[in-house]
């Protein structure tokens, strides 16, 4: 199952990383304990929408740009662990196919 | 400030209220209480990762097309509470403007 909280904290430790900055630094800025940041990047706590908000702030990224990447990144595992419809055997078949069920469809 | 769990609470209620389905039903097949899907509609609850999940599963609605929609909601709603930058003085001067500063400047 996709974890919004996983890929939420990957999005901000590439944010911050690209911006070659420290926990020590953006937590500060945020105003939240390095610990927790630290938690948040690794998908271990959920932030609240104001810590959220103060995360972003502190990384002179808009809220909205935030969360546009991170559902977009989650359609992209939506569809990667999206289930396999049935009828896609028909389309390909197995190499292993049992020739008595092939006769009955 | 732009709270995120509010834009989410609207844009719960708006998919659920579009499919004319009740909190009973949705929090049934969410399996969360109903008091608990109200409380997250009305933005006072802040729901973890797997709840929000089971309540998009619930609504038949990818949880990557609610963090989209949030997401675009919000970038409005940035975009129109932005603060003025202090440059718009000099194209749009005030009535009562001072005349010193005016020509200090």
């Amino acid at each position: 199952m996709v974890v919004l909280r996983r890929v939420l904290g990957d999005e901000l430790r590439r944010l911050r990383t690209s911006q070659k900055r420290t926990l020590r630094d953006v937590s500060a800025t945020a105003r939240v304990s390095l610990g927790y940041l630290s938690e948040v990047e690794r998908g271990h706590k959920e932030p609240s929408s104001e810590l959220l908000s103060a995360i972003c702030q502190a990384l002179d990224t808009p809220l909205s740009s935030v969360l546009i990447s991170v559902g977009t990144e989650i359609a992209a595992l939506e569809k990667a662990t999206a289930p396999v419809p049935l009828h896609s055997r028909e389309t390909t078949p197995a190499v292993t196919s049992a020739p008595e069920v092939v006769a009955a469809a």
